[in-house]
């Protein structure tokens, strides 16, 4: 089976976009993947877009954003996992190259966050968990991962301020990163002075909505080769799996299984343990997320994550630096942009080329995208000949 | 390249469904397609789900009716493409059987359309016109489909009896299937003396928006041999194309590009041309579609669409029947479940298991389904060894 690399990044900056419509940050996004690449639009034979659509007045999207991307008659089709929508779209189009019925696939994750009026947004995220059975009684993002939270607290004694660190790391990476949405650091003490969310989740705990769009150009081995040359970055394990989405069946509320479950895969067919990890991009839309991810990705054993943030072992020089770009909490978070975010920003270090936030010998990069509560978790694997 | 085959089918009644929930639906169409092939749900390995989310209470829809399914861990994400959105659930299977990724994946496509008001229906349908430059101007589906009509009729002398003689064979074949929306008989007097919903577009020129799911088990070609036996249907072509979103591009107005061009892929792929069809399901939302559908298609010259319905060449034992189980306008259109819904009907003939509707002598047939007004156009092929 071929491989797929990966031969053009482009990402627009994350924030509030009043100046563009969506079909105007896909292509700001696209037209930045082709220069990077140095690809001829010619050679793209379809596209896959991520995004969820009902943040959007335009709805299907991906018709509109094909046209002003000037690539009628050529294929597209729109992939929604909530969070994870860029993901799904990344993986759609690996499926597609690996199927041989495309050679070259532009995959465009775009979102704008702040369309519609803050109330509607938050009405329609309360309904992306359970409708029948939890949604009607108030269940919202931040509720679900501060009862995470609590249980992590209480069976393996992280703290407050173990949530607050990761922020500050977040933080730090993002005031490094010309496209993040807060590129200024924060201490401990205002993220644990701020505003309570959901209890013990404040402020500085919760990722922002954002506006914005990445693109990544996916290719088969040969056209990769002759593209990409020595900048191609391979993407040799892609995991995808599924949690239930209602938490009242959920036997642990410390972990995520999708996210172990798509580790597993993803590390198998890339020939690869977690140990082999040199950078990884996780789905902190919650800090008490990214403590999460630490322990389901294995990068510290179960019940870890708070040392694990408190040892610096995720910073760059740590055992397994993780969000050096400033996560979905210092970058944004515009849901079907994220997925292929965090790819971009693999690429980026696999090529050796993230400047001032670059991870020393970064030959081996995951990226894990969570939807929704866990209901999706897609975790890739990115290598470097 | 393995061929990829179809071994259960499901399919909801199409209508009202105030008694069950999506995931119910989508459950309801699920069971049927495991009894329909005796599928041993052990062996699905992911789903893919066709449908518009934003017409549900429910979202993010793929994660609540894969725990409903009782399938996690194993990956599901969902695809949209407007009235398209259940072939790009087939295309996105197909895809990852054809990659190896998955030997057996099941496809479902499912809508709610009564869940919300008419009102906010209308004004959702509204939006998946070009927003920035033509819904604003009060552009509507009627609308643009009785542009196309009013152009056809200049151009090529289709007249209103032609428009109506589409409906009253669809409502005859409606008549014959126990899961269509509308299973009575209409005459073309009656269709004609229908109050104007757009002129020369009628009420009988128009299908009915429904509830509905419908699934297919695709599965690699040696696990459809060992599961399907001389049952297994093979899908051998698939053609995706699209066309600009907004009308204002368009250079013609009497039929579909990315319909041509999803259809060229197809028969190409398959080895085939127009004349080797022995049935046909087409995107008939409004009677003006399958008649345009006729010619982009190639069952007839361009500007014939009218006499080829005119001599009854759709028709059982015409040159090229097309939708014999009522198409959209009869049975409903419930718009995630219409392209999956298609492939059941193409199943159901190659086996030569459709009753009183059965073509004799199936064993090519094609599913033609538009997302929009054409922004998206997917073209199967389906054969029987």
């Amino acid at each position: 089976m071929s491989r797929v690399g990966i031969v053009g990044i482009g990402h627009t900056i994350f924030g509030r976009r009043s100046d563009a419509t969506v079909q105007e940050l896909a292509f700001e996004a696209y037209r930045a993947a082709l220069e990077d690449g140095d690809v001829d639009p010619a050679v793209i034979e379809a596209t896959v877009i991520g995004s969820v659509p009902e943040y959007h007045k335009q709805r299907s999207l991906a018709g509109v954003i094909q046209e002003y991307l000037n690539l009628n008659p050529k294929p597209t089709w729109l992939t929604e996992v909530a969070c994870a929508s860029g993901s799904a779209a990344i993986r759609t189009a690996w499926m597609s190259i690996k199927a041989g019925v495309h050679d070259v696939v532009a995959v465009i994750g775009c979102q704008k966050m702040t369309e519609l009026e803050t109330a509607e947004i938050l009405a329609l995220m309360g309904r992306v968990g359970d409708v029948q059975w939890e949604s009607g009684f108030g269940t919202t993002f931040p509720g679900y991962y501060a009862m995470f939270a609590r249980r992590h607290m209480h069976e393996f004694g992280t703290t407050a301020e173990h949530l607050a660190q990761v922020a500050v790391k977040n933080h730090h990476y993002g005031a490094r990163n010309s496209k993040a949405l807060f590129q200024k650091e924060i201490t401990t003490a205002k993220a644990l002075a701020s505003d309570p969310v959901a209890t013990p989740l404040t402020v500085y705990d919760c990722c922002a909505n954002a506006d914005g769009a990445a693109c990544v150009i996916l290719a088969n081995e040969r056209a990769a080769r002759k593209m990409g040359g020595d900048r191609a970055v391979w993407l040799d394990g892609n995991g995808c799996a599924t949690s239930s989405m209602s938490v009242l069946r959920r036997t642990d509320l410390t972990g995520i299984p999708s996210a172990q479950e798509a580790a597993r895969q993803a590390y198998e067919m890339a020939g690869i343990t977690a140990a082999d990890v040199k950078v990884a991009e996780v789905h902190d839309c919650f800090t008490i997320a990214e403590i999460m991810a630490y322990e389901d990705l294995g990068f510290c054993a179960k019940g870890e994550g708070g040392a694990f943030i408190a040892e610096k072992q995720s910073y760059i020089g740590g055992s397994t630096p993780v969000n050096v770009d400033g996560g979905l909490k210092a970058k944004g978070h515009p849901v079907g942009a994220t997925g292929v975010s965090m790819a971009c920003e693999m690429v980026r270090q696999l090529r050796n080329e993230a400047g001032e936030r670059q991870v020393p010998g970064a030959d081996v990069g995951l990226t894990h995208n969570v939807g929704g509560i866990g209901q999706y978790c897609f975790v890739n694997v990115f290598k470097k000949d």
